[in-house]
């Protein structure tokens, strides 16, 4: 079945397979330690126009960010995330496993405004009993959000230099970052990222690869040991070449870009094709993921010839679902959508 | 100087102390496992007509709270709390040391509404992706509230009826239950919050005992080996005895709530002294403390006579600050505080 | 170069491969609850001769020790090992993360002697004093051993007995399990393994796949919402039928044990070569690791044309060494191996 | 009944509750920003020759072990123990409970010695593989020790000195100091300690106090925010006066020492005792615990007259019992102790 249910139901790029099947039987050391990693690592600096910058290959997104928050921050401190964001509601406590508090704010669209962080930040050192509290040690975001929206280049830089002043990171959840790179709203580079976070991921597993996220740390800020951290949490894995492998051709000839362009295209499509056929939008989301308004007869109808996914119910007779265009979203695809769409409309109408 | 900074400036009962002086020398076994707790659980269990009640004696709040939320929630759970909550703000992250997330709900001043709290255990079970969710798993309210306000007997059997429906445990901070008690304001006995909650305690730090928590639970659901857990989360007292004796005394001829009553008693004096006076409040509070509004320039001078607590900036030129009455204080004291008013106000005037 | 540094120095099987490729462009559900998952799960129960396990996969060993550990672990409890079981040595304090100590018990070769397991629950359970102490809720073993040892079924069912008397689970780390169950040592078939322990892992990473291990509830005692707490401690995979697909590639046609007895055959090679060199082994291994002792300045000679690795110093003249046989490795490889090992033997002669 | 079950039957020294009974009415700031804290803070350094150091009161030994060492370890690191330490075995998991291993090492009656540590400490460094296993960050000593032996002062230099080589701390928990530092048979001096150790806390528990332990950081080197670590692990007491006011009492006049050394007195009137009438002792113990080893029969008999505690059976007939002098035995109770043993032996013989 035609499925638009996320942006990770299928497996890889061809060209990442090919190069795991050939790369298959030569023997590699562990623990990431293998010369394909190294290699991988070499192609992220230099797109991240970070030579010194350190990089570490992780499995998954709540993996990620549990090991790299709990990482940065000290024991007293908490992590500041939008009411919204990933780690705050749907990573089952991830972050509160480790023992630190996700300290919330109220996030507009997905995002954390630069006006509020600072408030928050204000409110907590002007408290005269902030001993008793969780110390605000680290900011985090997503980019694009959960809500598919993205920073502008003023906003990011507003946060890091409120992060700056206050001597917290900074860091940037990128599961999805290659479709805000190449949103046609962005005005932020790979290398902006890099300039202006302390840390963030590159997003593998939603962008082209079978899973695999990598670390950035971008001012050798890596925290001590980090490899016995990884382990300490579970996230080492043994064959750590298959993450090498995977980002190795990602960043060859500009594969990570070009494919989350062709994934920008097909949902550009298919908004467009939503908003000519007089659908409202829950967001005006401009990267992959789509959020439209559906009749609940109408997307009872759907559901029975796509896939996508249930986002949140707006009345008695309508709900909001999600739309995903990923790396292997083609436009026949999207066509096939619409072409299903007519369909409903005409039977209705009929 | 005279103070009403908090409800823990003074040590404790002079009965308390009595009592502590006659036992110093007979030699006690550790733990509490010695006859003075267990008379001073018979009383309590007496005081909560609750025959068959668990009872713990721990040292302060913070870690009691820490302790009973942690034994009762399950590895996949979270503790629904206002957003007022003393665990959501002012403990340090104590609860999330522990590994569990606090789930905030919009408190209503310091209050969880049961239509707040039904509305999101709906919402969560509703929601098909929650298996991704922290699940929640208790609810924590604290009677009186961190602004001083109380449930109401309707409100605590609605609270525990949601909690029935979901099977999870309604878990009351009583940090500064005798003043809860004791206002006039308040139509629940002990003996209904005994009834209406899986597990509460009964502070004595801030209500007559030098240090101490009683914990109760309700109906034989101590989580097992709690003794262990106490000792594994570095809550337990070599003289347990010292603990044993104070609420021994504190519920030996009702004292516990005499010298509530006595608090409230002078806690209104105030109350009224500030009404008369024109002061606004900034929470009408029926317990000990009292929230009140003052000049920027007022609250210098009084500052300089009286000790009392920040507690909110109202505007650039008022602040909240909060007077606390205590089991120790006296209504000459209050008649103090009064003089010290009028006398800055003809001073202003003058 | 030739190498038996370890037995994860490879990728997968092909026919692994091949149907991973097959399915790469197949929308799947996430999170493994896709078909592929199921059918694998389906052959494992088969395997087992247990149809209502639960199983889970899992992506690598040391996550997987930390989730099952602390899913069957009461927060009072902690796990019984073997002094060098990798739980306790090798594994960064995975376990003591998740808050649970690791009992450790004098091991025989890597094995937990029946009557040591047994002596070590009668002096806790007679010791007065054991509130204080850390109880032993579980035991773990592994099999075969981080020294290539196998308990045999009579030790197993010693264990088990204890561990029901004890009313305790007993866990079986089975990295190398099909090494273990394709031993010509070993009496215990995977069923007995089902019969004997609460749960256990097949060991995929190890043996034949890319990664991935799969966790074995065997009596419906899967830990309440495991989902949930995988999700919680990082080890969640969005696209969780990667390792569905290898499992049920691992458990078609018996390929698990085929490729587990073509890795004990070219070990007993090795073995064999080694033993007719006049070499001493460290450990009477009959799996599909040997321990050898090296003097060093052969081990020196040996390193410059041959992978293996360090185990432990001898004395100052002698190293023991560990070279692993695996799924990948072929009798055409120990034939260079002990070529290479004529050689060196030659020239130091010559 | 007459006890010496342990060193903490009875209460405080009547100078530290005349004290408590005459600043009972006086309003205190709360959580150990008072006055009286302050002065016993002075003494302390005073005492320990050390102008400089860092001072905190905590209620209870456990609680300051887990405190402290959670405080001084980075995430991936462990604290080094004797097997039989405290924090090893009867702290229920205390240290595990912050996420942290405790690596213990073969005890001499209670004691790390010096080449032990140095043997450990060199095999982890020269470890290969080390990244996989718990860093070893700490050294955690007591003294006396849980048998009631003693360092000398050359062992601590010694292990001082390894740790100040592998740039690790010193941690010392005396429990139990003031009655190490009065035997006869120390060559130590506080002095001496808060030069050597890192970080030590004065126990007070055991010692005259009703509760309460002084940690003493000996070189600024308090973790950041330690009071936010306290409040977040449970140990912020409201009313940190009570710590403060036992201190300052014990502290004045040399208080501390002159009632360790009374319990000193009695200890040894009792070894003395016991050998002249031909007991054996378990372990040859300096300080104010004795462990005897009682024929069964004789202890049943005594049991029932005199408080004690088992130590640990020796064969089916014997067993090793622990009796404790502490600041509170008089002479008076040891010659009624040693009547008794008079006369259960006449019985026997007649």
């Amino acid at each position: 079945m035609l499925s638009f249910e996320s942006d990770y139901i299928k497996g890889a790029h061809e060209k990442i397979l090919e190069r795991l099947c050939e790369m298959n039987q030569d023997p590699q050391p562990g623990y990431g330690s293998d010369a394909c990693c190294e290699r991988a690592k070499e192609k992220i600096r230099k797109a991240c126009g970070c030579p010194d910058a350190d990089i570490f290959f992780l499995t998954g997104g709540t993996q990620t960010n549990a090991i790299v928050i709990d990482g940065m921050l000290r024991p007293f401190e908490g992590v500041i995330a939008a009411d919204s964001g990933h780690v705050s509601v749907h990573e089952a406590g991830a972050i509160e496993f480790t023992g630190h508090k996700v300290l919330t704010v109220p996030g507009a669209d997905g995002k954390i405004q630069p006006k509020v962080l600072r408030g928050y930040l204000e409110n907590f050192w002007n408290d005269g009993n902030h001993d008793h509290m969780v110390f605000p040690g680290m900011v985090y975001i997503s980019h694009p959000t959960e809500y598919g929206t993205l920073y502008c280049r003023k906003e990011l830089e507003d946060l890091a230099d409120i992060c700056q002043e206050y001597q917290i990171p900074l860091y940037m959840d990128g599961a999805r970052l290659g479709y805000g790179l190449m949103s046609k709203e962005s005005d932020l580079t790979l290398q902006d990222i890099a300039r202006l976070c302390d840390v963030f991921y590159i997003g593998g597993t939603k962008v082209g690869a079978l899973f695999g996220e990598a670390v950035v740390f971008t001012r050798h800020n890596t925290p001590k040991h980090f490899i016995t951290r990884i382990k300490r949490q579970g996230g080492l894995l043994a064959k750590g070449w298959l993450l090498g492998v995977q980002f190795d051709v990602l960043f060859t000839d500009d594969l990570y870009y070009e494919i989350s362009r062709q994934a920008i295209r097909t949902a550009e499509q298919m908004k467009q094709g939503f908003l000519e056929r007089g659908y409202q939008l829950l967001i005006d989301s401009p990267t992959n993921q789509q959020f439209v308004i559906l009749e609940n007869t109408e997307m009872e109808r759907l559901k029975e010839k796509i896939g996508f996914s249930f986002w949140e119910k707006i009345d008695d007779a309508h709900t909001a679902v999600r739309f995903a265009a990923s790396w292997a979203t083609t436009e026949s695809e999207v066509r096939e959508l619409l072409k299903i769409l007519d369909e409903i409309h005409e039977e209705k109408e009929g």
